[in-house]
């Protein structure tokens, strides 16, 4: 299995789903009894919360589809109640976790769900300045914050974990990696953010509760808190010269819209909706959501993705009353992304379009949009993807895929490599679908690529790594799991990171709540284990952040 | 009634429509039989007929009240189905109209349009790319237009004057009073607006349907139409050196949003959504009309008055597909405006809000909020305003007001008379309130005062004229329905327009549909009648545009 020629299931996903929802719809909807569609208003409210939890990420609250089919009664009903059972209970190949057949929702609960699916969507309400603004929680005002940094931790190779089912993060010292503390956040952290100066740490929850944390304290702790929404996955600091640590901005899922923060204290200055037209058809869509947020280094920006309508707003900040914005259409189903490795184009993929656009930061309009025809795989999800020199075609960026076993690698340097650039100048294979982060860093040339998603245990339980001065060579998987000596549960192994200094990569073994998990780390040079950090405090540990890297965008 | 002295009555109307509403409240909503709340569907189609035509400019469709009261029917079921029918049918003195005793209505007509309102309102569909690209009619393509002005017309000196329920315009020379041409267009069109070249007038109907009419044709006519929603108010062309007839932009009132397209065929290119936060509140806001659009001179930018959110957007033309705005915070309820005498500065009626916002449109931010409390009257209504040079105080632009008899002034000259600049520095007081448009001309020293919507029916017929050589005076009242020999009928004296030499101002005395109407011409100089055009094409006549003082944004 260290080879790339070994496993190529992945690609097959997206057709198998089809037949498989053909199979199911002829073989239950046609019979049984009628379910019965009224909710009580207790059903209605657990069902709702399940949908939050599970199933909005994808479909949408209102149902309209992105990453997950649509949903909307026109479809659900046609399918019918049988044919959703199943669907909840088996999951499909094409990415439907099966909910029922791993016991993470229970016959009645699936009943439910069905249930409720077959009944209009409702409009959740609506989550404005004032919303907003009763939910801000000003712990410490700047006043009262310490002058100088109180504690003796380098903070600049800190990692923040995101724990995930715990509704925590925890601060692991990357040389010593000793939990230095845990401090509770909202639901399922989705990301860590550091403002500029690299005091603060920002995280933001799915529940769309904002932690402000200052690494200056004798213990780092919550200093602000916030809820800009009922759901979201993205906040970041302001990074433009002159404005370092000024602003910070969080994209909600719902309602649909971004909220820009006085960054020393979180307090909400400005909310901006996002609905509006989709590119191409120009329609109209209820539910934009805001995905990946980064900032600029090149203008006082935020660069903002909206899922649904396609466009990537870059929202300037040197003044928000009188609020610059730049448009750019884009693709729909915007995801996550990153900047290559200059700092000036921002790669980010469409994902359920299989496209990666291209945005020049420095002259504010797109440059390119790289689609499946030119060599992107199936869904791509590069995180904020990962730059590369490759030794044939120079400076590249890279993405892993959702849908297939691929890392398509893309060409960043139009002056040094102006062949090259904007195109996927290598297709690399490696262990399957299901991938959600690639990694590797300035002082490594090893490219690391996770398979967390992928149905095959042994694939998402290791992790492939590339020697990029031989791209061509095959990959060399690592078991990471077994490695950690960890043998019950899922043991998903999930987004590499790197400490500050480029020599070591860690690795989440990411188990059920009540399983062990651990964090895995690798020698860099000699991919051998250095330590694996257990402790029963690392409850579903997912994303991780190295502040300095994060802060500088090294990725 | 030759001075500003003798009628003051329309100052307290606010305060009289809350007596009034307080005294009907309590008179009717406690008894009567309860109505019959289900519409059945051909009622309801009526009453959506009724209710764009007759309401939904003031309340909006989804009733959330603008220049008219909230109409949700958390309001109406609290005034009950008798209040509704009692207001529908009198009026108020706030300015809601008497539908009733007019006998535009009838009493079956109210009494179905009081049990629509305790009816949740319904959302209407949406009106994007798709639905305007199919309404789009291009009926003389490019090439196979004139290449030269094909008629010996004196273009520049054309009125295009509104013949409102006859969903017409006429095309009046300006010399010699004569109807060149008649064209149909959509209902009631709102205004005419010129391209930069002085070729292409644009016409848009409050059904949203613009004509783009060929001024170069023997006779000239339409040569492209579309609709750009179900309900729009504003139409503007592309006016920035290099950008001359490029673009023609249209707000719509629903759907709320604003559509860009090609100047020379009126193929829809962008349409963009206005749904999102209100200013102040910042909460959201479905239903966010576009009022008034002015075309920058300074800027490739249009400048779009979003009402209901308050917000003055600077939309750039120059990239559209990566799209730049400049979000305003100004006030809400922003209606119509126009530019000062230098054309840098654009000023703004937040008409609910009694507000005048000023926005630099050089440097693309908010100058000043100019408030009640500065001086500003009651509902100013400027139309685009008139810019005269006050002997005292300079350069300064004047607006009179729906809900009282003051004329604002406000001084325009920074540079030159800075302690004025943003101040009301003297508030004339005209006939009455109920006014619509002030007018002057750079060769003129006369400020024309309309008072159309006075319920004094001496005051609605005639105009107030102020020799601001001298502006302590008193004003001197021009009898024009009078003077244009029409006895029946309202004969509202509304909107006077000079024509392209300054010399003389015209009115329209618009009258019902099934009565006689007219335009009477004044000699600005001796302020006597010079002409009085009556014909039975001239249905209902209202707003006039003179081609070269309407290109020019000569007001």
């Amino acid at each position: 299995m260290n080879s790339s020629h070994t496993i190529r299931t992945a690609r097959k996903w997206i057709t198998c789903a089809a037949v498989f929802s053909t199979v199911l719809g002829a073989s239950f909807a046609s019979y049984g009894a009628e379910p019965n569609l009224t909710l009580s208003a207790e059903e209605q409210a657990k069902a709702n919360q399940i949908f939050f939890q599970r199933c909005a990420g994808c479909h949408g609250v209102l149902r309209k589809g992105a990453t997950g089919k649509p949903l909307t009664t026109d479809i659900t009903k046609e399918r019918g109640y049988e044919t959703l059972v199943a669907f909840i209970t088996y999951g499909s190949p094409a990415g439907m976790p099966n909910w029922g057949t791993s016991g993470e929702l229970s016959e009645a609960e699936i009943d439910l769900m069905a249930r409720y699916l077959l009944n209009e969507p409702q409009t959740p309400p609506e989550f404005g300045l004032t919303e907003i603004k009763a939910s801000w929680d000003l712990r410490v005002p700047p006043e009262k914050r310490p002058t100088k940094k109180m504690n003796d931790w380098d903070i600049d190779n800190l990692f923040s974990v995101t724990l995930r089912d715990a509704g925590q993060i925890a601060l692991i010292d990357g040389k010593s990696y000793e939990i230095k503390t845990i401090i509770d956040t909202g639901y399922a952290v989705h990301i860590s953010r550091i403002s500029a100066s690299g005091r603060y740490l920002f995280v933001i929850g799915r529940d769309a509760k904002i932690n402000m944390i200052d690494l200056w304290m004798k213990v780092p702790d919550t200093v602000a808190s916030i809820k800009v929404g009922m759901e979201a996955r993205s906040v970041e600091s302001s990074k433009m010269k002159g404005y370092e640590d000024k602003y910070t901005i969080a994209g909600s899922y719902w309602p649909p819209q971004y909220t820009i923060m006085d960054g020393n204290t979180l307090e909400p200055l400005k909310v901006v909706s996002t609905r509006g037209m989709t590119v191409g058809k120009q329609d109209y869509h209820p539910e934009p959501r805001v995905a990946a947020i980064v900032s600029s280094h090149y203008r006082p920006e935020f660069i903002v993705n909206v899922k649904e309508t396609g466009k990537i707003l870059l929202v300037n900040y040197e003044d928000i009353k009188n609020l610059k914005t730049t448009s750019i259409e884009a693709e729909l189903f915007l995801h996550d992304g990153g900047l290559d490795s200059t700092g000036r184009y921002f790669m980010v993929a469409a994902n359920a379009s299989n496209t990666i656009a291209v945005v020049d930061t420095k002259e504010g309009k797109l440059v390119k949009l790289i689609r499946e025809a030119d060599g992107v795989g199936i869904t791509p999800h590069p995180g904020r993807g990962a730059n590369l020199k490759h030794p044939k075609y120079g400076p590249v960026w890279a993405t892993s895929h959702l849908g297939d076993e691929t890392v398509a690698l893309i060409g960043t340097d139009p002056k040094g490599h102006p062949d090259q650039a904007w195109k996927v100048v290598q297709s690399l294979e490696a262990q399957g679908g299901g991938s959600l982060f690639v990694k590797t860093h300035p002082n490594s040339t090893n490219l690391w690529v996770d398979s967390p998603l992928n149905p095959d245990e042994e694939v998402s339980s290791s992790i492939a790594v590339f020697d990029m001065t031989k791209p061509d060579a095959p990959f060399e998987v690592i078991p990471i799991a077994k490695l950690a000596g960890l043998k019950e549960g899922a043991r998903r192994v999930v987004q590499g990171e790197y400490n500050k200094a480029g020599t070591e990569v860690w690795f989440s073994v990411w188990n059920g709540k009540d399983q062990e998990s651990a964090i895995v780390i690798l020698d860099d040079k000699t991919r051998k284990v250095k330590k694996v950090i257990k402790d029963k405090r690392l409850i579903t540990p997912t994303g991780k952040f190295n502040v300095f890297n994060t802060r500088e965008d090294v990725y």
